[in-house]
């Protein structure tokens, strides 16, 4: 399968058409951006790690039977994938209070939430990814109705509840995550987007160093270490 | 039933105790503020009209069966009330976008919802009253379960749906408005605070002038004349 026409140019991949209508290919890109794009920068060999990860977490869910847009990965840094309308919902899934949880309602940073929190971010960024409650989702029209708002949380709760106890055996705790969602050509709702480091946020369970985008929004260094040994847990 | 200690000082209006501890003495204040409290102005009578009006609503509320904490008006600024626990919940009914909500979601301004919007804020100056969902609800234990939620919002969209009728016959259409509950002394959830053009947004049928403390906050003038024609419309 080779690329097309470029169709869309986001902040950490490109989507490119292919010969299949039904298929698109994502290009993983080096870019780093935070805090909605102010903060940027660029680490080369981020792109090929977030692709091979994912990989191999879409690959995993597969087996555990979570459906997602994933076909194949092409090469370092191209993975195939069914081309879906993607629901514009950013999906939180919180084990762990930290970052803008923490923030916004006072919850003491690393508190270990009494339940997962999911909470729906309006997929917007001119207007700065707003929180949502249902009823906003429903006026908004991101969701046909409440039966698929509860089943985005019913998904997200399952991946969490595979991805939880996975890490933790290689020594990671999984603290929060964002996931995206799309219709494909059926309208059946499947997980896409991409499951990294960049949208993930891990701790070491002995040291609780940061293993993931934090290192750069907080300027901490050593990023692509901390992804090479996300990845290396990941294979070994 | 005379005032004893001050309990609290808020922004619109000071609470005192009693010789009853189940009752409490509301003074309505002439002060203005807007933006959590950056904007600040005092206007001599307001509080007089938001304690004649608030009165009004409650009595009218509770022929409809809604309880609240009214007991009765003392005289122009002090209403005796049933003390109680107030939640930590602002409740905003929406019926029509505009404020915050369009400025939020992009929604355009003055667009009729395709139903009542019921949200959550938390009551948290210090935090600046964030959004929040059901699930955040619970984590902050701002209530017991989710059932005391969807009591809120089924107490919230009564109000709505006896005060949306009530002013509309009275040539207002009733905007939003913000409701606080609280727990009486046997921990039954019944309405609190006040409910007045300080925390409703009334819009002339006729003319789509603004009636309400968006005068204030837009820096329109005539704020005082626009309660006292609230009031009027009430009584009349
Ligand atoms: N299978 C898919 N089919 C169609 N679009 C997809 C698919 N998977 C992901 N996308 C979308 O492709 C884009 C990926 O680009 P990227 O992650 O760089 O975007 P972003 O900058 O993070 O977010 P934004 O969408 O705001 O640009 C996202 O908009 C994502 O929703
Ligand atoms: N019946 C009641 N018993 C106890 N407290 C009440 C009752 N009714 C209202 N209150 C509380 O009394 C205070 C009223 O003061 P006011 O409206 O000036 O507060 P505010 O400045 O708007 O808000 P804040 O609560 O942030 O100070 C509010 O905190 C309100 O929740
Ligand atoms: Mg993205
Ligand atoms: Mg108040």
């Amino acid at each position: 399968m080779e690329k097309r026409d470029l169709i869309y140019e986001g902040k950490a991949k490109r989507l490119f058409s292919t010969d299949d209508a039904n298929l698109v290919i994502a290009e993983f890109k080096d870019d780093l951006t935070a805090f909605n794009g102010a903060k940027k920068d660029n680490e080369s060999g981020k792109g090929a790690l977030n692709n091979k990860i994912s990989t191999e977490l879409f690959k995993m869910l597969a087996k555990n039977g979570v459906e997602s847009h994933f076909v194949e990965m092409l090469d370092d840094t191209h993975m195939l994938c069914k081309k879906v309308d993607i629901i514009l919902i950013e999906v939180i899934v919180r084990n762990i209070a930290t970052g803008s949880l923490s923030k916004n309602l006072g919850i003491p940073d690393g508190k270990v939430l009494p339940f997962t929190l999911v909470e729906f971010d309006y997929k917007n960024d001119a207007l700065g990814d707003p929180k949502l409650n249902d009823q906003h989702c429903l006026i908004l029209e991101l969701v046909k109705n409440e039966a698929e708002l509860d089943q985005l949380r019913a998904m997200a709760r399952e991946v969490n509840s595979i991805l939880r106890p996975y890490f933790h055996d290689k020594g990671l705790n999984l603290v929060d995550f964002k996931l995206e969602f799309g219709r494909d050509k059926d309208g059946k709702i499947i997980l896409a987007d991409e499951i990294s480091p960049d949208n993930c946020r891990f701790w070491d369970l002995e040291t609780g160093e940061k293993m993931d985008k934090d290192r750069f929004r907080q300027g901490l260094g050593g990023l692509k270490v901390a992804y090479e040994e996300v990845l290396n847990r990941i294979l070994g």
